[in-house]
């Protein structure tokens, strides 16, 4: 059990684990600190929060645990300001969708053995709290990032947190963790980004949208994301993103090119070689 | 009311128009031509179609109109050996996603008049009678694409069809159409199967798959459709395909650049553009 979770940023995440936390029983008091005064507002009035922090050293005080939930781009200056304020034995934890560089500065920041990196694969294109629920990390995955440098009991007390709330937990190699979500996420968000942006550029943009079906919907929902946080994990995790792009323009470029030369078995080919790789997707979909 | 109407491919869209046709007393008689007869046997079980012909003469006999529901490379085939055993005066209609190409193919083989192309923009990666359903079409659009050739009594016949099964039935240059839908749909589900496949061939795929969360799952999933019908609806419409290929690519490269330069600014004031395009979706989706 953890005495006292301290919480910055009570957003889609921040507050869906605080709700679970506290309806499993897994925290003895769950403080919030945020930018916005009426989204701690509300996440206390939904039962999130115990109690608001009124500034970082508030919610660094007796903290047993501090938990990032704020866009990946502010976590280090976050631990820097907090980490006088915070008992000497907090663990500082995260959520952030991308790991290596930031796990490094949040070590750097805070001492490296009481640092746990964790990345639950959950959520939606809705990030504030007013979405957040209990039974979102129920059967979702959620990669922890220790390094040689981390405390077993630290990584034990954050896995623990996250098992509590339903989530497979796994360990996992930051960079892995990096190359993989690449893949899966990260470049996907920026091609469903730039497809919006390729289609509303286009002379005729605004009669092409209004007619797009389903399909449509689906492929560019995740470009209904907010920028701000999807800014941070594409610059931090861009080397990683680029090489995905690369390895997707070839794909795209090998099935365009069985367009141009018409043949149709070549293309037929790949779409089902795609479509029987998509029957292998985790079950989180 | 149309007397008789006979459905060439009893699929999702045919079943699901049948399915609505009959329930709105539309029809006289439905009958359905398939090329498997276990299908057709589900459809009539379903209470889609009334009668099963069992070759394409008996489903072109005594049809006041017939309704083309296969792939678009198949359609005018189709159609050329329809024609010596329909009525005269019966009208062609279809349902494909492409439709300059093909309804000029169609014009050529059934007699200019009477053939009106349409598209209704509704659908699922489902693409078997078993997903049928009589609200499909309810609030949808549907596009017909007449040319100065049609007979003004077959537009209305066909609009009415649509109508009657809900559809927002609006007409248009078939060109523009297949314009507006390469990039909105033609397009996208190329990206998608490229996108499924790029990961599935990358060294840790299988990795990377198994970790995908929902917005993976729903950014690919129309590369879940049927790659015969994709094939032919690609290389039937290649021109404007990669003419949106390219559009997308220019929009992607300009993302990455910025990502390229870590220029934080200019990367979120495009992802922000993009988000805000993506709320003038058709209310469809």
């Amino acid at each position: 059990m953890i005495e006292r979770l301290s919480i910055v940023g009570v957003g889609l995440i921040g507050g869906s684990l605080a709700l679970a936390a506290r309806e499993r029983g897994l925290v003895g008091e769950i403080v919030g600190y945020g930018r916005r005064r009426e989204t701690l507002e509300l996440a206390r009035k939904r039962g999130a929060i115990d109690r608001i922090a009124a500034t970082l050293p508030e919610a660094a005080a007796g903290a047993d645990v501090v938990l990032l939930a704020a866009p990946v781009g502010s976590c280090a200056a976050l631990a820097r300001e907090l980490r006088p304020h915070a008992p000497s034995n907090a663990l500082l934890t995260d959520v952030g969708s991308v790991k290596a560089p930031l796990v490094a500065e949040l070590e750097a920041a805070w001492g490296a053995g009481a640092v746990v990196g964790a990345h639950p694969i959950a959520g939606s294109e809705q990030t504030t709290v007013a979405a957040a629920r209990a039974d979102l990390f129920v059967g979702r995955r959620c990669i922890l990032t220790p390094t040689p440098r981390t405390r077993p009991d630290a990584v034990t007390t954050v896995r623990r947190l996250w098992e509590g709330v339903g989530a497979l937990v796994e360990e996992m190699d930051a960079e892995r963790h990096d190359a993989l979500l690449a893949r899966v996420s990260h470049a996907p968000h920026l091609i469903a980004y730039a497809l919006v942006d390729a289609v509303a550029s286009w002379t005729h943009g605004a009669e092409a949208l209004a007619r797009a079906g389903s399909g449509f919907a689906d492929t560019t929902r995740v470009a209904g994301s907010a920028p701000e946080l999807w800014r941070d994990v594409l610059l931090a995790n861009a080397p990683a993103v680029r090489e995905a792009l690369r390895e997707f323009r070839q794909s795209l470029a090998a099935m365009e090119a069985a367009i141009a030369a018409g043949d149709a078995a070549a293309l037929e080919v790949a779409l089902e070689r795609a479509r029987a790789a998509r029957g292998r997707l985790g079950g989180a979909s």
